[in-house]
């Protein structure tokens, strides 16, 4: 006869919140100072942290999803989606594979990653000539 | 019996096209010139325009796929995405029931509607204080 077994776990308590994710809600409203102040962006890289997955959910609820989602594809793809906090953005980057292999809350108006760049908007510029031109 | 039956239509030469759009990539090129020289933007709104579904897939063609996409939901759903020249977006507007209501090229290093604006930001920074705060 099997005995019953009742299996032990060390987990943390409650449901995976380890307590590092309300700090950051701090960092984030300093940055969001300074981007009002200075019109500087600045990011937290969410992978460098001792966060679970649980502390990770928290935290995108507690910031509430917004109305705006933006998808790059280059080297695999990536999400940066506008949280309802304006100026709040959940970064996420995928490899080609389609692994997560960073992710990140960035402070900023526009993420640098949706700007155009000149180098590149004047190369676009020289294509459409010759286009036209032929 | 039923007589072979030959269906005959009046179509426009070629396959709908009506010559507008190819002038709009000259435009385009001032846009671009305009923007990298006062970085201010500009838009053409294409729904104005006398074009066909053959002249906009035409244009669009050529303009090329880019690698950024952005999704804009509020009062229906917006898609802003780069073509192949950075810089040129292709941005198109739904009513709420799906129905393109207007769409545009807009020539931005990143379109408006895609930037958070201060005032936003400073109340979405409130309520991160008062989340903060409880």
């Amino acid at each position: 006869v099997q005995p019953d077994v009742i299996p032990l776990h060390f987990v943390p308590s409650g449901s995976g919140l380890t307590g590092n994710a309300p700090p950051l809600l701090c960092e984030l409203l300093n940055m969001l100072d300074h981007l009002l102040q200075t019109g500087e962006t600045s990011a937290i890289d969410l992978s460098a942290l001792p966060l679970t997955p649980a502390d990770l959910d928290w935290l995108r609820a507690t910031l509430g999803p917004g109305e705006i989602a933006v998808t790059l594809h280059a080297n695999g793809d990536s999400t940066l989606e506008e949280t309802a906090h304006a100026g709040v953005w959940w970064v996420t980057h995928r490899n080609e594979q389609g692994v997560v292999g960073a992710q990140f809350v960035e402070v900023a108006f526009v993420p640098e990653l949706i700007k155009a760049h000149p180098t590149d908007v004047a190369d676009g510029r020289e294509r459409l000539a010759s286009t036209i031109g032929d």
